[in-house]
């Protein structure tokens, strides 16, 4: 009879994309067609982004992504100043980023198993990838300490992930060296993720209101949206690099709408790049075109490009591509972070 | 020179599922094969779900739906009892429902259109579809203005989409017989939204809480978690009827795992139809098969069904078939809404 | 232990759109957005192909459509004089309509099958759907027995399907009423098979050739090209219905350009209508879209339109409506097999 | 006004595999999930079949690729002895790879132009490539040369392909050293078009059989089927690399059975691959699973692979990867064209 440890045997290894120099790849992709073309484009694009000066960057994500070995890339985009904020699903963060700074691994799995014997011996199935349930367990309830230890009040996303990142600080640094929660807190990076109640944080939460029924730490994702509306106004030119759509997406591009009824005229992002599956028939914001975006004055549409791709494929080419062309060694961190520093920094 | 007159011409109609009955025919596609053979079960399992005296029923909307004419359907299955709570998108009930209250229209349009000249005319498209941005900024400003009215204090979306109904009730009422927020309202059904900045909500959020620096509404989607956990610890058996993915998709899956922490051995969702074009092979939750999710013991595999197709052809299908079998003529209300009385709703 | 009759018992059935007005149900999708909108537009421009007295309508098919049960519906498109030529693949034709002619029958099945045991059992998969590979490998032999009757010199594939027919004729006819190839043949609407090796008949090819080397039947699909060009001559205006792509498609599209090599100044395809979930990034011919093919001077783009749907929940609601609008009853049957009498239709 | 010099000025460059050594990168993807895994599953197979000594590889290909780019891609396949055996569409063979050996290029082009302006200018678009209608018609009328100035009868579009390497030697050579077909020649790799008309050469036959109507050269497909059988029967062994799906895939698989028509157990295809971006769920063979094809006796399930990749940016990654892992190196040709000498290359 097969056990859980029979499941759980091949870790997924996060690719490191400063060992692979993809320029002359993805530099002939752009000779072709297709989507080889357009993800050289889009590399072109977020290399511009880095390149200019006035141009603050965001990187949204969804879909499981860093189960599938995109964690560490996210890790290098953050420590190398090649992003300076962050909108992702609760997934990606808790689940899977803080989750495996705790110790914790994603396995080789298969699409074609049973899942009802898989759930039996608590094996969660992503796809191709297993997870020990067991673990995730531990993970919720860590959430759960995390907000008993806070004071009780309305919070973003982005000051409990600080909280995130000063608990693996304040715990002995988290486990692996690739932390995404982690590098963020120590570049100033922030991190929102408008839909925190939607992962293994929302457990964490399910067990702290239900022990403090009273006085409790609360999820304020409208705060969320005014302090990254904050950093397009601070910003005012930006870039947004999107892997797969979701909230994220529709999130960060609301901003600029959101700063023009806070100010007049904020400018439109400059560049967008997205790497998506989503096929734009069925409406649905997730797969809907830059150049649609442009008609809610939300994307300038001079440097916009869309990827058809799955993004295991794609985001180590588009990613690596502005890697090896190296103009993020003349970029400054923007330290985003510290527009809030009274509020949760200094703390 | 056209004007904004010469686009917004032609109103996107509801479709009315009580006018036709699409019994016969999805019968007949039941016996065919492929997506035909799949939108026939998902409709009979749909059916019984209604059938099931003990099921309660949760339905999850993500996509542009309301705006593409599937709002009156909506509208029909809380107004027949067919559906017990709802997990939705903030566009679908604040930007499409809660707008169109107010006496605003969607607009046939072209996806071959030139977004510029659009923006300058302050058209915003979706897809093949036209909205004037001006009256999404009174709507913006219509969802300042009623968190303004009220207690500054963190809310579940649920609570505040109950004021939105408590709104229109107070002011004549909404300007169209099908709105799903007043139809919920007066029917005790919650709605839920557990990303409720990411929307029109989220634009008069950032008014408020300017304009109210110390002391404001906030939003607590934590709370919204652990209230459908309630629900569902109240329901026991439970179906859930997908409309895409997207965060309502994955939090109300979730909310048997967060079940099972407070009370151990909640069981799983019994009944699950999900409609999406969302590929499998992206790995990203939207698209996860049902038997996937029956690996993280969310869903039973018995009655699930995925049905591959664009929700404006299938939804009335699948709707209109429970519908006109009438099985809901005999199903009492659950009125969830009164779980929470205490709270919100004597006020 | 299963045996092949656990696995061949339920039917597939053929839908019958006689059966089911949905002229009030498309009508409303054309007030809705996206794919029903779509839906509803393609098939407002299929009956207006049939209203234009001056229009031939070629109607091309790809996927597995017949075993899905779409076989029906094309037989009373045929019947009806709805359309005029068919454009298809092989396995349509001789592996799912001449099979069913010769009384076997498809079988509901899963996805989800041991697809190394349905092999051990003869039982061939199509997605959700069983074959008895038994009853093929007969079918395969009648091919190379009516083959082997034939005059061994190049045929079209319209020739050869006008023999299966005239086989059926003289073998008591169908062992079915809804035959497509018998219809066509009585109703003197020509069918192409431009890879017309590629599917049963292709087997039969083996069998023969290999029995007579020296002599034998063989296939020229380059007559086929000319033949269907001749048809497009003859016609003038044409409109084409698509349901999937492939060659069926591109074949169809270019004897616009033969047409132009033959004699200048053909026109394009006045209407065309196409039904495909291809996704258009990959750049392939089967999801280019029919604004494309005008750019090859294929197709007018004033009356085209593509529907995003699986053929079988979107080919009923079409052909469906055209059908029950009844403008094919004003309509004469253009019997283009008559174009080449004088070589086969006599003997 | 703009002339069709301005669109077609940026020529479209065909990757060089031998330049990138991406075996380090598709290791890497091999530790990861979802298509990066698959993608790197699928490179390993293929290096398998070429390391295999006792198999022969067929390569089918569907799709607009070389057009965009990946021709001397396959070239380089060809010429290293990666591949025995192509079955391909005829717009490759002809529209583009012949097309290209008589000098003429395609063009960068985009997504979002005037179908109807380009019309105008005699630009033909594939996606996001434009082509030059007119040197098109050169290429449909030297296809009609060269079946003037063969023997009037049936042929393999093997044979006709053999004819077209013929042409090329004879007339100077190719204009590119880069030509799929002239390469193929010289390595005595057979080259198969099950649907040979649907092309270009499909307009040089219209011209031809019309000039010579009553003796004239035809495309027998039954021949090229029972050829490709005889292939596999001399093989035993073979692997399949699948790019894209349609006539080429099915009549590739479909060998077997042909086989096993011929001769009792015949093997199944040892090794498959395939890169395809097209939904299972719509049941067509184009994006019918290798596990399905195993329900018909066609593949082996052990060693089949299937990536969800446009074939631009996975192709290069997958023969790349190959390439330079080097196993070609040991490998002898295996020159299937010898097999029907007697027939045409003697000549």
């Amino acid at each position: 009879m097969a056990t859980k440890k029979d499941f759980l045997k091949e870790v997924i290894q996060h690719i490191d994309i400063k060992k692979h120099d993809v320029v002359p790849l993805v530099d002939s992709m752009g000779e072709m067609a297709f989507s080889a073309r357009d993800l050289n484009r889009a590399a072109g694009i977020y290399d511009k982004m880095i390149k200019d000066k006035e141009c603050g960057i965001i990187l949204t994500l969804a879909g499981s992504l860093f189960s599938a070995g995109l964690k560490k890339l996210v890790f290098d985009l953050v420590n190398n100043n090649m992003v300076d904020a962050i909108v992702s699903t609760g997934a990606l963060m808790i689940d899977q980023d803080f989750f495996e700074a705790l110790g914790y691994k994603h396995y080789k799995g298969t699409p074609f198993s049973d899942d009802n014997f898989l759930r039996e011996l608590h094996i969660d199935r992503i796809y191709d990838t297993y997870i020990d349930e067991d673990e995730l367990r531990v993970c919720d309830e860590t959430c759960a300490k995390i907000f008993n230890s806070l004071e009780p009040h309305p919070y973003s996303s982005r000051e409990l992930l600080w909280e995130f990142g000063k608990y693996l600080e304040n715990n002995g640094g988290p486990k692996v060296d690739d932390s995404v929660i982690y590098a963020a807190y120590k570049k100033n990076v922030p991190i929102f993720v408008p839909a925190f109640s939607d992962c293994s944080a929302g457990f964490g939460f399910i067990i702290h209101q239900t022990q403090n029924p009273d006085k409790h730490v609360s999820i304020d994702s409208a705060k969320d949206f005014l302090e990254l509306t904050q950093i397009k106004l601070k910003s005012r030119e930006t870039g947004i690099f999107m892997i797969g759509g979701g909230v994220p997406k529709n999130f960060t591009q609301d901003i600029v709408v959101a700063a023009d009824i806070l100010e007049e005229d904020a400018p439109m992002h400059k560049y967008a790049v997205q790497i998506t599956v989503a096929d734009v028939r069925d409406g649905a914001l997730s797969s809907s075109t830059l150049k649609e975006a442009s008609s809610w004055g939300k994307v300038e549409t001079t440097f916009e490009q869309m990827v058809y791709s799955e993004a295991t494929v794609a985001m180590p080419l588009v990613a690596g591509y502005a890697y090896h062309k190296g103009s993020w060694k003349d970029r400054k961190p923007r330290e985003f972070q510290k527009l809030f520093t009274k509020e949760t920094v200094a703390s």
